[in-house]
């Protein structure tokens, strides 16, 4: 993989220009993309051009002139947007969505759009998990996830409304983040439901998406240069525990002792019964808006859905506004309750998802353990901790208190800092 | 005017088409918008052929084929969406936004675009105030509600990020719906600020406004149909009452002493400093989101830009992500304190506006009295409750609860009944 603060750091060297890291990446995708199909378009000759010719400003600026892959459900004036779905077949839309916008300021370069499934929600696209190409890589963001783990390109854009960011990030053996919600703009992204949707990024390690993060956001979420210092973790096995895999057992008891081993205060938690009716929640929520914010689609263009999404978006009409009212309210007293279970604690590790990603590509996996921290609105990464007897990533979820970013990632850095440690 | 729910009780009764509907707005349009420029674009012939031949269809659902205005922020394919810059003249979106949908769901024709000042913020389009053209209609929602207040339709969208609802409808006279953070979808909604911006609404009469709410919204906002109960009000008149016009003082006093005549509860209430803090975080948020999400067309298209908005952004580029964070938490300290205030009391009174619209169309006035009620996310409207020396309209904002938009609606449905008697 690319360490994107590994580019960073020869780039400020005078070891490696901008241009030369869009070689090593052409190289990548060359060998990879064939067989990962982690892209659907590519503008390698522009980033090309921008490298030569803007090198000095770019080099200025916090990414240092970084490739990165854009999840084609965020507008780029520059290439086509399709949001996975043939009704956009494609679309140029006339401006760039504001994390786009954000990631140039930021001196990024913007390679290619990455497959996303079908508007984001369940039906898949044609990427392949690098680690083994007949599993999924995860969805929604199933190519930003894939082309990272295939090194590709070191940093990309995702998204997640139930689990489309960390799922595919623990199923590719990546570093997958999902901020507080509302810390990223989501403007210009292509809507599922808006009290849930929230941007993620990928990168080889919590480290590099922390810089990732750090350098579009313009905020001090860099954890890179401090000090590893010993958190507070509560673990959470939740109600679903019973659907974990034992390699994802075995992970999360690995993060456990790890952690533990270098200092880490660990305590057991089991959360009230009101984080189970919270996560039931999520789907209510999730189904209610998406029938009202994908209107135009439904209501125009229902022969182009998959049959997938149009039996969601048919069983999503029947949902009321007070069940929805309900949900809303369940998800607000869970997001209190949350707050005061972790009161002084700093994280809680809990299983990225059930376990490896599973085989076959007719689905992307399901996001039953990410969809209760997205509808609480906390931060979480994803850190591949163990692989199960198949090879495949198995993925410790580090999960935050609202707001509370910078120290989530710092958590997360401990862990993979100890993890590496304990292979070594 | 013409009250939405006159027309629909009417076609209901099979006194009147969609079509005859239409044609009202169109004689009115005639008449009214040479003066007026409420307007961007019409689309009279595609509604005269919706009503004509989808008549049965329409006046089945809640809005009965009823013309509705959508301000030029929101994407249409049908129309173009310039949103208020040259920077997107002609521009046709590929889709509708989710309000523009869901306003056809619900039985709604979409008969133009309304002005709306430069990208939603501070730079006039060309509408004036219908009750006396020399005056600002106030803005951002110039157009719909100038359209509402000159009879040229029943009906109309706009949205707020500081006061762009409350105010132009207090200026013009009309009913105003700011909603409660998140209850109607932004999607497709150029964006301002992501922890600000809401779709507005707006109608003849706070009875209207609730009742298009409610038809556009699927939810249970009506209020027309229960009878009158006295709410509990507490009256705020923050710490800008200086600036308060003594015509405006006057129309809050007569709000409360109408509203106490009529059985409510009514006490005064200072608020604690915490308010003030918030007040000015408002302005903080707004422009470091703005600079943040207006990213695209500040970097690629700033010569065109107006200069007003040009030195915004330009200033706001210098607030710190500490600044930003330190705003971002003194508005959730005051959330939190205002649902304490709130306690038991349906609403707040307090001024809409400092005064009338002022005289001018070189600024579309102040914010000062909204931009708190926004950051705080609760649901307001604007009942207009007296005429100054000049016969522009004086508003009383009505303030509710968080999520409480039925029970607001009804406490501002209260006195607008309650005036009307006055009157009478």
């Amino acid at each position: 993989m690319l360490s994107a603060l590994d580019l960073v750091r020869r780039i400020e060297a005078g070891e490696l220009t901008p241009a030369a890291v869009i070689e090593r990446c052409a190289e990548a995708i060359a060998l990879h993309e064939p067989k990962i199909g982690a892209f659907v378009s590519l503008d390698l000759r522009d980033a090309r051009r921008t490298a030569k010719t803007c090198a000095d400003a770019l080099i200025a600026r916090p990414l240092r002139g970084l490739p990165v892959g854009v999840k084609d459900i965020f507008d780029t004036s520059a290439l086509p947007t399709e949001y996975g779905t043939p009704i956009y077949a494609d679309h140029h839309p006339i401006g760039d969505a504001a994390m786009v916008s954000l990631v140039r300021r930021a001196g990024g370069l913007i390679l290619g759009k990455t497959v996303t499934t079908e508007l984001g929600l369940f039906q898949p696209g044609k990427t392949r998990n690098p680690r083994n190409p007949e599993h999924t890589p995860g969805g929604s963001s199933s190519g930003s996830a894939a082309a990272i783990a295939a090194g590709m390109l070191p940093i990309a854009l995702g998204s997640q409304t139930g689990g489309s960011t960390i799922r595919p990030a623990a199923y590719c053996g990546v570093a997958g983040f999902k901020p507080s919600f509302g810390l990223m703009p989501t403007p210009g992204m292509k809507c599922v439901a808006w009290h849930l949707d929230t941007v993620g990024l990928f990168a080889a390690s919590v480290a590099d998406v922390a810089f990732a993060a750090a350098s579009i956001t313009d905020r001090d979420l860099r954890i890179d240069r401090l000090s590893p210092e010993a958190p507070r973790i509560i673990v959470v096995r939740t109600h679903l525990w019973s659907e974990v895999s034992d390699p994802m057992k075995l992970a999360l008891e690995t993060a456990v002792k790890t952690a533990q081993a270098h200092g880490a205060n660990i305590e057991d938690r089991e959360l009230p019964s009101i984080f189970e009716k919270a996560f039931r929640s999520h789907n209510v929520i999730q189904a209610y808006e998406a029938y009202r914010v994908l209107a135009f689609e439904y209501d125009h263009h229902r022969e182009r859905l998959s049959p997938a999404l149009h039996g969601f978006l048919e069983d999503a009409s029947a949902i009321t506004a007070e069940a929805y009212q309900a949900a809303l309210t369940s998800a607000e007293l869970a997001r209190k309750a949350l707050s005061d279970i972790l009161g002084e604690t700093d994280v809680i590790f809990t299983p990225a998802a059930p376990g490896g990603a599973p085989k076959g590509l007719g689905s992307t996996g399901n996001s039953t353990f990410n969809r209760l921290w997205t509808l609480m609105g906390v931060p979480c990464v994803s850190v591949p901790v163990l692989e199960d007897s198949e090879g495949l990533p198995l993925g410790v979820q580090v999960v935050g208190r609202f707001g509370c970013d910078h120290e989530m990632l710092r958590a997360a850095h401990f862990l993979e800092l100890a993890i590496v440690q304990g292979r070594g």
